[in-house]
């Protein structure tokens, strides 16, 4: 199989990251061929700095690209829909930020279109590809801890950048920012079973975006899931999945290298090269997962299904509802 | 200031634990002159191993007993509101078991009655009595950690006597039994506040009774409180307190010997002769206060206060309502 050829639109943050976490893979499996944002100057520096063949000032000129295969979208939250769907009908594979819409509704129509197009498409849920999350899920399975009863998630940092929250045209409210996370993680273990009550909170600064949320959501067989968000304060930080026979803890779950299990700390080596958990690890292990989807032909991961994220934003929506944080497009 | 003399109506295990814990102080302090059960001969046992002048066979002769000061009302909880109003009407103070009536239509009855006839009246919050609070308050107010925004409590045990949900006339659901305490504990935290929102869930066992429950108290100014609760799981059975500049950890919130402060583990020393905390102990301190407050000549305790009673038991009722857990007596 031929190497996977990768653009990148956006040359923020995450997208330097992304891409040094590309060059990690040989260049008979991943490589990056081509980047773009709406700076000439600024594609072209990123292309020197990464060895990036090609660059472009307009998202359109990748989208048709014939040297990229897939494409990850790293734009601001409100763009994903479009920019996804631009990549979509292009004939490219697709791995956007998350969340991959801000609505459920538009999420779906990108989940279909895919299908339709038979291109793969999955949110970048690096969480879900880590090694311990594999672990996890066998451990749950095999009854380690018995019946899993109560999942407890707790995500906040009070070293959050506040500006971000003032900005209320980039979306960068508490719930899509960090909610996903967690929403994300409990999804996982509550995977099979639909909830039967979503009850949402939370606080909203003085620019009308989400600083601080709670929810709890309770599934079938006395199943609950409670979660809490903060951009003020520091939050315990981890993932409590307590079952009938024991708990287990996973500090600092979203990049999960280390599980607390009621007899032993079960500890996860990084990919070759790195010495401390970072974004660039993260993205490793998704392009991974990706790059063995798209060999085998598949639309979707099964780590991180269309269902598990339509999942996600659903409860995003009911939780913005709820708080009243509506963003102009808002039409669902 | 003459002996406080106490009477005690049930014999459970509750009251064995008071009798104990009366017997550590000096007699010319506190002194256990009467006991009623509904059976002679188990007032009569009691009287014997805890050598209490006057054994009753009816309650309404321990409420007339002109050698009784005050009464500890241990009896199940549907009986709290008949027998604490009688002993009230009867002029005796009265320290009645959590929680004080079973909704706050009844709570606020003898509240009120309490103060016309002029006496005490406390609910046995005895957390709220460990020198711990004190200092917590202290370090609260101190601002060591900054303003606190988030509050987490959690009350779980595996172990819990199941026997008990299938009760419904005694009233023993996981809200009344363990949620009281979660709601006491946040309600000393937050105590200045108004609540601006509740969230209340839970799943009921086959007899409809709550056997786990979860809610979020939202407060102005950005502070939530999130309560867990279950009689099927071990939960963390911590109260985090979160601010703007750091954590404070109580393990085992309702027995409060220890304290995780940011720099350092606070440590209470327990009172003479005990060597671990037990009822016994919370019931040492609980009497101690009680018997400052009546030498005082208080009507209530500030340390848990008539407002901060019927504020908890406001609580009790939303989460009952939501959850449809109906008692009999129920017409509020």
């Amino acid at each position: 199989m031929p190497a996977l050829r990768w653009g990148i639109v956006s040359c923020c943050k995450a997208s330097c990251d992304f891409a040094e976490a590309l060059t990690s893979f040989s260049r008979e499996e991943h490589v990056l061929t081509s980047i773009a944002s709406t700076s000439m100057k600024t594609s072209q520096e990123f292309s020197k700095k990464y060895q990036v063949p090609n660059a472009y000032e307009t998202y359109d000129e990748l989208a048709t690209d014939p040297e990229v295969d897939i494409v990850y979208v790293a734009v601001i939250i409100p763009m994903h829909f479009d920019l996804t769907k631009s990549m979509i009908n292009n004939g490219k594979h697709v791995v956007c930020e998350k969340p991959l819409s801000f609505c459920e509704k538009r999420a779906k129509e990108l989940s279909i279109l895919s299908k339709i197009k038979k291109v793969f498409l999955m949110e970048a849920m690096w969480t879900k590809c880590f090694p311990a999350m594999d672990y996890l899920a066998e451990e749950i399975d095999n009854g380690t801890i018995g019946e899993v009863l109560f999942v407890h998630v707790t995500y906040g940092r009070s070293s959050y950048n506040k500006k971000k929250l003032n900005l209320k045209e980039i979306y960068r409210g508490v719930i899509m920012d960090l909610g996903v996370h967690a929403l994300a993680f409990q999804e996982q273990i509550f995977r099979n079973h639909v909830s039967t009550k979503v009850l949402t909170a939370g606080h909203l600064n003085n620019q009308d975006v989400d600083e601080s949320a709670s929810c709890i959501i309770n599934y079938p067989e006395g199943k609950t899931c409670v979660i809490a968000i903060h951009t003020c304060v520091d939050l315990p930080n981890e993932a409590i999945i307590i079952g009938t026979k024991g708990t287990i803890r996973i500090p600092h779950f979203w990049f999960p290298t280390k599980i607390i299990m009621p007899r032993e700390t079960k500890k996860f080596p990084l990919p070759e090269g790195e010495t401390e958990v970072s974004r660039v690890v993260a993205f490793k292990y998704l392009i991974e997962e990706v790059g063995k989807c798209v060999e085998d032909g598949k639309l979707e991961s099964d780590r991180h299904t269309h269902a598990s994220m339509l999942q996600v934003v659903h409860f995003m929506d009911l939780w913005r509802n709820q708080l009243e944080v509506i963003y102009e497009v808002d039409d669902s």
